[in-house]
Parts: C-alpha cells; sequence; structure tokens
C-alpha cells in the first residue's frame, strides 16, 4: 500500500471511466498534503498538452519553490514531463512503473531528483490493457508516428 | 523580417499588455501554414504549465505528426518546452533569442532537431525589460529560488 501511489491510481481509473487515456498523476508537499491531482485528458479535453503530471501541476497552482514537493505517476515520465519536474526543481518522482513505457526518469535522477521506480500491478495493468484495446491513442499521446 | 518570428513577438507583446510575462510561440506546418499561436499565461490564468511554447502547442490540438512542424519561440526553451518538442518530435525549433535565458535548444539539437537561434532585438528588448522590472515572476516562472 502506497496511499500517494494510490491517489494516482484512483486518477488514472477516473480517465479511464471518461474513455481518456489511464495515467494519473498528484504532487504533494513533503508533510503528505495533496497540492494537486489529475489524470491525462487528450481524449476528453482534445487537449494533448494535458499529460497526468501537467494536468496535476496544473491544478497546484503558482508556487515558488518546488524543491520539497513530490510528483508521483503512474507511469514513467515522458521527456515532456521529465522536462517539467527538471525545470521546476521538483525534489521527487515517485513512479508506479515503467515496464510499458520507460520515459526520462534515469536523466532525472542524473541531474539530482530522488527517483522510486515501483512495478506497481495496478499501474501496469492499467496500461496494458488500454495500449492493447486503443494503441492509435497511446502512440498519439506520446508522439509515436506508426 | 521573419514573418513566423513575428508571429510569436505578437503573441509576447500581447501577454505583456495583458500584465504577463512577455513570451510568445506558434506552431508552423512546413509549408507556412500556423497551426497554433499562444503567450505565456502564468499571471493571467495564474497557470504555471502554460508556457509559450505549450500554450501553442495547445491551440494547435490534437495531431497524429509533428515532425514536418516548427516550433517559432521569442526565447529559448526552458528544459519543460524543450522536452514537449523532444517527445512529441517537433522536427524543427526557431529561437528569437538566447542571450537573456539559455533553455534546452541545444539539447534539442544533439537529439536531431534543427535548432535555429536568432538574436532578435525586440525579443531581447522584451525579456531584458521585464526581468528588470519583475524578477519576482520571472524567477518564479522558471522555477528559479532566490
Amino acid at each position: 500500500m502506497n496511499p500517494m501511489l494510490d491517489v494516482a491510481v484512483e486518477e488514472a481509473r477516473a480517465g479511464l471511466a471518461e474513455g481518456g487515456i489511464p495515467i494519473g498523476a498528484a504532487l504533494f508537499a513533503s508533510d503528505g498534503a495533496l497540492l494537486g491531482r489529475g489524470h491525462n485528458r487528450r481524449v476528453q479535453d482534445g487537449d494533448p498538452s494535458l499529460h497526468a503530471e501537467t494536468a496535476a501541476f496544473r491544478a497546484a497552482g503558482r508556487r515558488r519553490d518546488y524543491r520539497s514537493t513530490i510528483m508521483v505517476t503512474t507511469l514513467s515520465p515522458c521527456w515532456y514531463c521529465s522536462g517539467l519536474v527538471r525545470q521546476f526543481g521538483i525534489g521527487a518522482v515517485l513512479v508506479g512503473e515503467a515496464r510499458t513505457f520507460h520515459g526520462g526518469h534515469d536523466w532525472l535522477a542524473e541531474h539530482g531528483v530522488t527517483v522510486t521506480v515501483l512495478d506497481d500491478e495496478r499501474c501496469v495493468g492499467l496500461m496494458e490493457e488500454f495500449v492493447a484495446a486503443r494503441p492509435d491513442l497511446w502512440f498519439e499521446d506520446i508522439g509515436e508516428v506508426r
């Protein structure tokens, strides 16, 4: 059980229930307070800029200092979302799984971000089923042309 | 004269007139057709996720293939926006200036993106004046804690 990851998983499931891509994220303060949560909204809003991490970051509003914050995401962050973490100096990233997609988390670790990669079966299951069912949406979401 | 950069400069000036951070961007197709344009909206919308490049990307809507697109921005893209370019495979980036801020454009060039850096005096002037007047907003916008 990981209550921070549980919030991100809830977000991923909410996205799936809306017909969207099941990736969720949440930004927490170091004391465990939730700052913002969100999920991928490409399908729901027709908005390619709202990945789960950017949705959670947006929901947290304007802040001056992210060094002690923790970004929790169900899936390894893509370059776009990894760039977000690096630019804003988010101190730690908790990744639900990196089995179905390996994004930029190694790069973040090299640049001083505390990265923890779990291998959460719920997260793996959500992505495996979704990618099998809707590969078109998944590849669109990561800009992969097939 | 660079008509693609001119659109980004117009966006930057529109943002400044709204009381915002004067950075503008636009996404073009290879034939010169405008796909989306936008500017930094941190102040206007209270939204830290809308940098100029992500605003232009968002305005362009859902697309399957960015390889032949050109992202034009008044300022060197930060890691967040550079990550966007890399993840979605945007083929080319035209940077108005990289004198007041040096972001991730070298990294993009190393990863196959066609990068052109101009040293446009309008872009330099907009940022120099803004950073001198509102360093608090500028440093907040790039996650720099001072």
